[in-house]
Parts: structure tokens; sequence; C-alpha cells
């Protein structure tokens, strides 16, 4: 795709209090939105070593742990680090970046203000280790459900992603049928012509909707490349077509809280307008209650 | 109504686990369902000692508390107990009479897995002050729900009600439009000729769904008589129209578990078969949780 003289827009987290509606709209119709500057100066710091600390004791090697995800490098043919489960409880920082209230603003205004987090997570690409990832959608949005406010992650940079490496995107390709995007994810290679590349500086995030088509090329001497994703989705979505319970559903909205407060707390967040979780309707919360724990194993809450 | 020859299904949790089919269709048809023998020896003593605590507390005279409610004497002119709410969250035994099995198997067999326990409250009918009950339904069945399955309350008398003083039932007015019932509701006076009485023992008890027109005669020099009214909501119809949230209907969730723990480890009910909870789909339940408090008070938990 010639991107010559395309103005994409781009958000600015430290100009913005949150996504205007034209940068909203741009997210809905094509499916991903990029932020500059979320996480900066000690933030960004903290998060970056405590992301560390989860990758070197992953890559060192750990067993019998479920939350540590390994593939087999396409160089070494070892294994290799590919993701890590449940960083919320992992870390007490990426409790407080639950509660950063660009984000959450940002996600109310996409998702209403029932947003409920799921999904927390970091996804590694190992040095020189990279391997091409496919043209893919994340995840399917529940069958039946007509409900047009998106499912989508947000992914914090942690590393620079360049031109060589980044993330491409088939900008619309969210509204595309399955069977169109089974063709795309079935053409052989990774073919760019219809897509985007997103080069990322340490602390960007993108909005990514679980429906638009992404992926990246092969990065033959790539540096580590560690990205953080926190999944949100709209609770009337939830509740009526799952993945997870109506406990979950409720456990979750404790964690969010608990989250909120804690960044309250947060040197680095003083300066900011906290975000103020206003549930409504059938997902109101009376209280808030300390949450028994922070990792609120997904396949405990799955419909049977 | 004439009831000579009329053959109504009474059960019996003396010598059944659960209401049969006939007794369920019965229900359903009718509104309501007598059930003998529910309560019987040391737990019927027990919980006619714990209501007969809050009642004399409450009749001597409770202030600043919303849960003890009073109405005016129709003798005396004076205020007179009338009800007392959340006495679950008031003594131990009616914890575990939550956990009855005849009771929950029955309303799941009615109800279905996801049962939800909403309101607990004792009715009282002061002695010599009886006033007439108009013809009344509870409540209504959210509007928009189309679900067939009744919502309705288990009463639990703690005294008797003879010919004289008790309650009375229009068989089938469940079944009534709203202006079908309220025309019946505003007929002058307490005609009884469409309804038929419902005498009850001590620990009988009566299921009746919120909706079948009931009442009662007005109780000159009647003896004091004390019912506790316990709640149940299918989770599907509450989890869609409320009025609850859905916080609520998970905290209760965990609320009945704990109650039918408790009654495991009652004394006198050593020789049941213990109700087996079993939500599932969306209102599965990973864990028991110990509740924080036996008193969700409604006001906190309606959708706004």
């Amino acid at each position: 795709m010639d991107l010559t003289g395309v103005n994409i827009p781009v958000a600015d987290a430290r100009k913005q209090e949150a996504i205007t509606d034209e940068q909203a709209q741009y997210f809905l119709d094509n499916g991903f939105l990029v932020v500059r500057g979320v996480l900066a100066g000690e933030e960004l710091a903290l998060v970056q070593r405590e992301m560390q600390r989860l990758y070197e004791k992953g890559a060192a090697g750990v067993e019998n742990d479920p939350d540590y995800m390994y593939g087999t490098g396409v160089k070494s043919g070892q294994p290799v680090l590919r993701r890590i489960e449940y960083v919320i409880d992992k870390s007490d920082p990426m409790k407080a970046l639950l509660g950063h209230p660009f984000i959450l603003r940002s996600v109310e205004k996409l998702q209403g203000r029932n947003l409920i987090a799921t999904w927390d997570s970091m996804v590694l690409k190992a040095p020189d280790e990279g391997v091409i990832v496919p043209w893919h959608r994340d995840a399917a949005v529940p069958d039946g459900c007509a409900d047009p406010r998106p499912i989508f992650n947000v992914d914090f940079y942690l590393d620079e992603a360049d031109l060589k490496t980044c993330l491409w995107v088939i900008p619309g390709s969210n509204k595309w049928t399955k069977a169109e995007a089974d063709a795309r994810c079935n053409q052989p290679g990774f073919s760019t012509d219809d897509a985007i590349p997103v080069p990322m500086q340490p602390g960007d995030v993108i909005f990514h909707n679980i429906e638009v088509l992404h992926g990246s090329p092969s990065g033959d001497g790539n540096p580590l490349r560690r990205t953080v994703y926190y999944e949100f989705r709209p609770g009337e979505i939830e509740a009526e077509f799952g993945p997870h319970t109506l406990e979950y559903l409720s456990l979750k909205q404790q964690v969010l809280l608990d989250c909120i407060e804690r960044r309250k707390a947060a040197p680095y967040a003083q300066g900011e307008t906290p975000f103020l979780y206003r549930p409504n309707g059938a997902f109101a919360v009376h209280a808030a209650r300390r949450p028994e724990q922070y990792r609120y194993g997904h396949e405990h809450y799955w419909r049977r």
C-alpha cells in the first residue's frame, strides 16, 4: 500500500486526556490506532525493568508454570520464550499501568462505561529469533453478537520496533467477513501490498481490534522486543456471550478498581487526573473490595 | 369457590426428596403449592425460638433500624411490628434454613440450576391486631421477560394458621393479565368466592408465585403469626432484567454456597442428602468464598 501522503491520525498521550472523536472514528473504521508517549520517564523505566526481570526469568527456563510459554527458535531450534501470561499478578507497576487514565478514558470512549479488563500478557520477540508472524486475527467477536462496540487490545511497546521489524496492519480488515479474512491469511508469504507498517518507540501504544489483520515479517538480527497486551471488552458483550462467566466479570471489576487506586498512590502518577470507573445498570458496583488475587485463571471461568 | 371434592396436590417433605413432577405442574398452573412438614423437631423449635427473639426485640420497639418495619394496629392504633428484613443475617439457624435440601431441590426443579436467593424476611401478624390483607400480587415479573420460569416465595410457617385467619389464594391468577388482576384486587371487601383457604401447621411451607393473587381476612382475636419468606429467582431472568446488578447475583451465590455448607454442619441435618448447588454456563461459580456479609442491602444493588 502506497502510504505517500496518507494522513493517519496519531494520538499523543502527552497532550491529550483521551483519544479524540476523530481518532476514535479512525480506530472504529480501520481497527487500529497509534498513541505516542503513553509511558515515559520514571514509569517507562520501571515497567521496562520489571518486564526485563520477567523476561530474564523466563529466558533462563521456567518449568511447570503454564504462564511462561515457549516456542522454537527459527535459528537455534532451541526453546525460546515467546509469551508470559498474567503480568499484572507478577508485578505491581503493571497493576498501576492497568489504571492508566489516558488508556481507560479512551477505552471507555470506545466501549462504554462497563469496560472489563480481561487478558494481560507480555509477548516477546527473542533476539535474532524473530520468526514471521503470519497475517492473523487475534480472536473472533462472539457468534451472534450484533453489538458494534469493538473488543481490542492495548499494546504497550517497551522496545523500539523499526520499519524492518515492526507490526504491519491491514486497515479496515476488522470489518471483513471471516471468509475474506481467511482468504487473505492463506496467501503465501508475508505480502504487504495492502498493509501499512506501524513503527513504534518505547512507551508508544497501539490499540488494535481483535479482528484486524496484523502480522510481522521475519526479523533477521532483530533485537529483543517486549510488548505488553491488555485486552478490554464491553461488559455487555461479555455478559451476554462470554467467554467468561459473570463471576469473572464481577471479580475483574474489583481488580480494575484496585489498580486505579494503586495508580493514584504511584509517585509518577501524581500529575494525572485519575480515571473514574463508574459502571452502571446491571454492571454497577456498590463498593470496592480488595481483590483476593490478581490472577483469575481464564480456564476456571469459561462458560460450560 | 366450592372446594368439596377438589383434589389439591400437597407435597410432604417428610416423605419426598423434592416436589414431584405433578406437584411442580400444579404449582406452575395455579401459582401455589403446599408442602407439609418441612421444618420439624429440633430445627422447628430452634427457628421458632430465633424468630421469637427477633419478634420480641422488634415488638419492644427498635428505632433507626430500617430492617424493623412497623404498621398501625387496627385495634390499638399503636405502632405494630409487621416485618423484619434480612433474617439470615440476624440468625445462624436461618442461614442453615436457606440450605434446606428439599426446598432447594424443589426450587431447582422449577427454576433451573442457576437459582438465586434474593429476599429473606419475616412477616408478622401481631396478636389481635390482624388487619385484612387485601388481595394483591407481591410483585410483577419484569417487563419484557418471556422466560416462563416462575419467580416465587417460599413461606415457612412458624405458627398455625387456621381456617379463620389463614392465607387465601386464587388458583391460576398468576396467569392473569395485569388488568384482570387489578380488576379483582379493586373489588371491595375480601370476597373469597373464587379463592381457596390454605390452613397451615407450624413447619409447613407454601410456595407462592409472586404474581398469584393472595390475601387474608381480618383476624379478630388472632394469635401471633410469624411467617418467613425466602424469595428465589432464576439467575437468567435476574441477569437480563434485574432488579439487582450482576454483582449482587455473584455475591448471593456465595451466600447460598456458604449456607449449604453451614447446614451440613447442623446437628439436625445429619440425616439429609445435602443440596448440590451447581450453577452452569454464565452462572458457573469457580470456588466458594466466605461471604463478607449476609446482608447485601437491596438498595445498594439496584440497576441504575
